[in-house]
């Protein structure tokens, strides 16, 4: 584990795609990505440079292969990923929609390696030794039990040997209620230093409706929680356009910051994209500044294929400092 | 024939398109769909649950086998097509453009199988039997003298038959000129029931100028038909969305919509799932309902590259109730 | 149900496979085929004019019903599909590989809908109402109990009904042991008119080694069935092309015949485009002119990319009759 | 026209071709190529450095267009093609087969705008000005009358002004009869000086079976031109794998000569570019070297995908005087 | 050379692009166009029916004549390509962006056969005989002191021709200092009747800031040339479309033009078509019509995928008449 | 560095492919891979389960970072790799033959960044810490003097450190004479332990011809190394099959093997897959398997699309101890 790497836990699919805006039912190519909540944060930091390491269980097979190959060649280290002969690798269709019709997403991960696992075979102590930090998200604990439980030893892990540990709600109706999505990141709490989430999600899972800057304070105090960051994307103009705003709250610390404006090429991973990139920004004592690269990332990631912030931590700097859009570079 | 289903009349033929915006004069591949005025509202009638048939007549090669294994796959009823060892298929050549280069279409539709069709051979009592409703559009009598005939032949046979019939104008500028396009209707109107057109066609055809509530009933009284509708694209900010304004008029009866904002992945067959679902509507005694659903339909149907709207009934049913963007579902 | 149709019962999948001979782990698209041993029998009859149906269970989501307009598509009745809304789509991911690489199959079938199929579902008096043949083979006992039972029902009914009913011995290592597809072989035997195999499930399955010749009849007296069917893959020459060599042997009959020549493009669907054939034959009172009919149509099923025997009856009918490479026509 | 050039007359089509030996009916996108024996003919001259010329008539629209451009690109010189507002282009789908799935052609050529050409216009003693060879086929008086007349002027131009005249046989059985064949090739034979067939073509039409050495002088004989050179292609092995042997017999030389082997890729345009690499070298004095650089080319035409054989002047020397596969070159 | 052809000079390139906004750290494939700023221009000009040369200097290679192939293919006089048997040919790897991420060029054009022409080899007086115009642009001086001498001799005996000699500024930040770019244009003024800059470039290398009608008149009396065209894009709305707005400034005469909006497919070339546009319009005499043709051209060529403006003189003289988007044409 | 990890060191390149065997002419899309001989090695070493790392020079670019993305992405330790801001990344164009079309290699390569290497920059004792073998071939020393300097400073490093040593000939044609490459292998060979060579490259480069078994020990003796490995290609039957075949001689151990049959899909990188194969069973102490796994991972190897040996253990070892062709795996 390279020292002070944030470490990542969740479970990773092979996402299909069918090419340029078709629909699964006329299309006769699939377009292959790699794909997870906790997988696309671990890129993105890679992507900029920190050091990160990414855990989970994957089968012993060419699309297992295939996932650990896009990891440990975008810099994210997977030696705490535990191979298994039984389960399969979860499935995402991804129909890239456009207006009027919904970009729409067919879950296919029931019965996964990683929705199987045998939560006490992570050893958390070794896994997070020299690490700063841990992210996982709500999908984790909504996969199953046993992953529920692996969610709950890795935090309380981490929490034990000082380390920040951050959990983005992530709340997927295909995999449970609010109310469920509610109780495990209740039971989760006292384990949880950042809390981050959307808008929606907020309103969905807690009740809590209005600006990023009026959730965040108000979920932070619900939950108890160090830090609450909340953000929402805002339509531009006719609405092939939008920016995303966020607010972080902490005890005497609320920063703001708008992203850049975007057009939605993928919508996919632009969450990921944006914790990865408040994550870089608090660890290096500067949550403003977490705010800007998420920001930015998200921002640069929504203009690229897949899910994964395929970014160079120049173009990061040079969004955050510029704001708007280069046009052609030559 | 299924009870009660719908029969549509008319030529179908493979589409070829550049992918990715690319030009004739330099793409190396042709995408390839199916095609037809009458055959797209067919499919469209089908997908949203309709039961429907489509009567053509089509050349005994791979192209034609092509063609019915599209309609046939998406549930069209395809029992009532002539096979023909002579004559061909008809092709259209479509470069989808974008600002301000024009969509631009090159029809190779001559001698085609069914514009050398005789009119004599569909038996069209049987083929009607059971039905309900009978739809074709103003290309079929421009493709083809013999075409008008059985065109004519058609809306008698279901006229006496008790069935709804309707025509869609579909004025072509590249089959004919607007005076034969009128001539056309004209002859056919007294055996028609529901007479459907854009705003355009209303005015390069018959010089009726107007918005659509305007032009609807101008256009009864010209035809003396039963019901006239009409529907006009209205483009949105800068252009690059629009949404579809569409009035229906009968008797006691004159019904408006519009439609859900759309932006245009490929405008062909638009109009023609509009048809469908205006007719769903209709046969269902609910003619505003109509126009919603075809505004929808036609709004869905234009986020899908190809003619064909593949649908299923809930998204339509959600997008008439919601009326807005979904984004993302997941 | 189309009268004197045959009908097949098991499940479908979405094959995916990587373009150009690439690896799972080198793609990034995938081409989609639909695919599923009982299917790819259906297909093929019905490509030869056959009236044939389906029977399956699907679930209600893009994949399942791209499955029925592929199906539906190439003129298989699919009204005995059952919807569901619970279990997914099985998946087959398929590497076609070259010399010395074999093709590699990873099966993602698991938890299906059809495999958690409740048996007393289907009515199958009345799916086999007006038919004359049942088919199914080896693969649906393996998929689960409840697919085993209603194998057994759906034989059972075809027998009572006095319906010819096929049995394809599938043996797939993947789905279980030798002996269970040996057992569930002999259970379902009394209800088996016409059992068929290749030599090597022959031998892997009931250790009966040798030509078509030798093990058709042994195996035939062993499971006391009316006919047995085996084939044998001949390599040719360096082993770049090959010849299905089979035997029929009933009561007082035994016929054999050689099939043409071919190279192996894509090596999926070939035996079940044989199977095809041979009921062809068979129902038709002329089981060898089945034996060519089957090995003219697996040879050209592994020159198409795919499953599907994507053919017609003319060009059948010439190679059975020619029996050597065409060449170029033009 | 550049001084001493060839010149070809006849019709171009677009081919379009399913990927990955893929059939029509499943394909969904086709492959574009430019196809038309003159065409291919002056095409491989251009490639190996002859000047040379292709005299045509094409419609006004993005497919003409797309036809001159490739002719031009590989340095055809294109003046002599007549554009016009009338008459469609021809196009030509292409199946790739493989054992035992014969590759198949299916024209759609009727009513282009080369059939519907009007014999007078072309201005035969300016455009064969300057030039020393003048090259037809028998598609060119199949096509239509007056394709026909155009063809039998052409010849008549070039023989008045002491050009060579060469004619492929070219027999198509999709565009006449063997007699329709004959009847043509006899009576443009007074202008003919050097007729290429295969030995295939010479038995259909002529009833002259045998080897080359034997038909030719016969085929010579019987239609009383200066030259007659007849080719065959001889499977090798399992026959994946062929050659092409050829002879040429005029007044008091015979030749003869055997193709490097080759596998067939792409067999479409092979006998034109064995016909370009004949002209060449007769027109060069050296009619055995002629068969040899036909025999060259043809072979690497056959490894290229389209009618096309791109090939430059270098690898064509090599291949002749090495004669065998080269391998791997870095 | 065609009498009275425009006569380009400069160098091309293989541009090589992942397709659908993919990055090229994630694509496995790359599409290939060819590049260079005079050839874009030559083509442009072809494409509208000016006579028009491309010199330049080229590697003997399969790349080297795939550009000839497209530039011959597309109308252009390539007698002028010096062929080489050292050097390279440069390439120009190009992300396409979607905001907010820049559309990227990486340049690998170095020790191309192009930078190492000597200079002495072009014979401009034959190149240049019957011509009535040279254009060249700022990238040529740029790339090589050899290459910045052959620019200078070219402009000279031009100039001393008594041709019409245009200079594209087109500075490239990758290529040069603004001050050189700025020494280069000094240099060369007295060879050049006409500059042609952006906006955006005058300000960069000249310190010219403004609307093209205030930046036009300064620059024109900086460099002394007859006369200068400043052309800058304006983003609409929301930026996601634009128009040019351009001013070309001689002795008694300044016009002023808009072009029609437009979106950016791909926006590499857009300048160059302009040029050709303002070009053709200058040599016959009328500057207004020449930034008009310039605007509709640039507009369409940034429809289109690719450097090349794949255009034909119909549709662009309806778009300068018409001004707006057609939609539709069918 | 993984400890007792193997290093090899040597230059990657992108490789561009037309695909489907079209030329470079005719194509619109290229299919990227990475390639370069010591890294294919690494890669293979990695897919077997050894330990390895690569060092190198690489510019700091997308493309750069595309190579670093795959090394790492299959397994090879990239910490080694010095990143430059000059230089470009080296190019490989290859167009895949077909008989009698040889497959052809473009070589881009000039003035990359490796070729541009500080030689005293990489702290060889460093990079080999912990190691147990080093690799590089001849392509290194041939690409620049600092690159021939740089492999004889690794190659000094190594064997001072103890570490078993190799180099394979891999004599390119385009990159140096034989006298060239024979001087830099003998001015090597006191540092080598292990040589690799074809014997195409031993008869090219030392004059040696004759069966491995025969210059191997002659080349041993020559250069003074202590062990010699020599591989020879044998086509089968027509030629459209081959395998290897093998000799190592060393001071009393002479092993001979003949490796699977294979077809090739893609020649490239096959005698890196055996090197690789090779050394994994040497350095195991078995020189034997050695040469089984090498003609093994070869065979594989030159199935599979690319340069690199996308393989796993376990089909190797199948592989080895199978021998032949399994077919259909499922």
């Amino acid at each position: 584990m390279p020292t002070r790497a944030i470490v990542t836990f969740g479970e990773a699919m092979v996402r299909l795609t069918p090419p340029n805006l078709q629909r699964i039912e006329q299309t006769s190519v699939l377009d292959l990505y790699i794909a997870g909540a906790e997988l696309n944060v671990a890129v993105a930091l890679a992507r900029i440079g920190e050091p990160v390491a990414w855990v989970s269980r994957l089968p012993d097979n060419p699309l297992g292969r295939r996932v650990v190959l896009h990891a440990r060649g975008h810099g994210v280290a997977t030696e705490g990923v535990e191979w298994s002969s039984d389960g399969r690798l979860g499935l995402l269709f991804v129909e890239l929609g456009s207006r009027p019709r919904a970009t729409a997403s067919l879950y296919d991960r029931a019965e996964s390696a990683f929705a199987q696992l045998d939560p006490g075979v992570f050893d958390w102590p070794a896994l997070l030794d020299g690490a700063r930090a841990l992210h996982t998200s709500g999908i984790t604990p909504a996969l199953s039990p046993a992953c529920a439980q692996a969610a709950a030893e890795a935090l309380g892990a981490a929490r034990e040997a000082g380390l920040h540990t951050s959990y983005d709600l992530n709340f997927r109706a295909r995999l449970g209620t609010p109310g469920q999505a509610r109780a495990a990141a209740e039971a989760l709490a006292p384990s949880i230093d950042t809390l981050i989430a959307s808008a929606g999600e907020a309103a969905a899972v807690f009740g809590l409706d209005g600006e990023p800057a009026e959730v965040a304070p108000a979920l932070r105090e619900r939950l108890g929680v160090t830090r609450v960051v909340i953000s929402r994307r805002i339509d531009i103009g006719d609405g092939l356009q939008a920016r995303r705003s966020a607010c972080a709250c902490a005890d005497h610390e609320v920063v703001q910051a708008d992203s850049p404006e975007f057009a939605l090429v993928d919508p996919l991973g632009g969450g990921d994209a944006f914790s990865a990139g408040f994550l870089s920004g608090l660890l290096n004592e500067d949550p403003k500044r977490g705010l800007e690269l998420g920001g930015a990332m998200a921002a640069l990631k929504q203009s690229i294929p897949g899910d994964f912030a395929i970014i160079d931590p120049a173009e990061v700097d040079e969004l955050v400092h510029r704001g708007v859009f280069a046009g052609t570079r030559r």
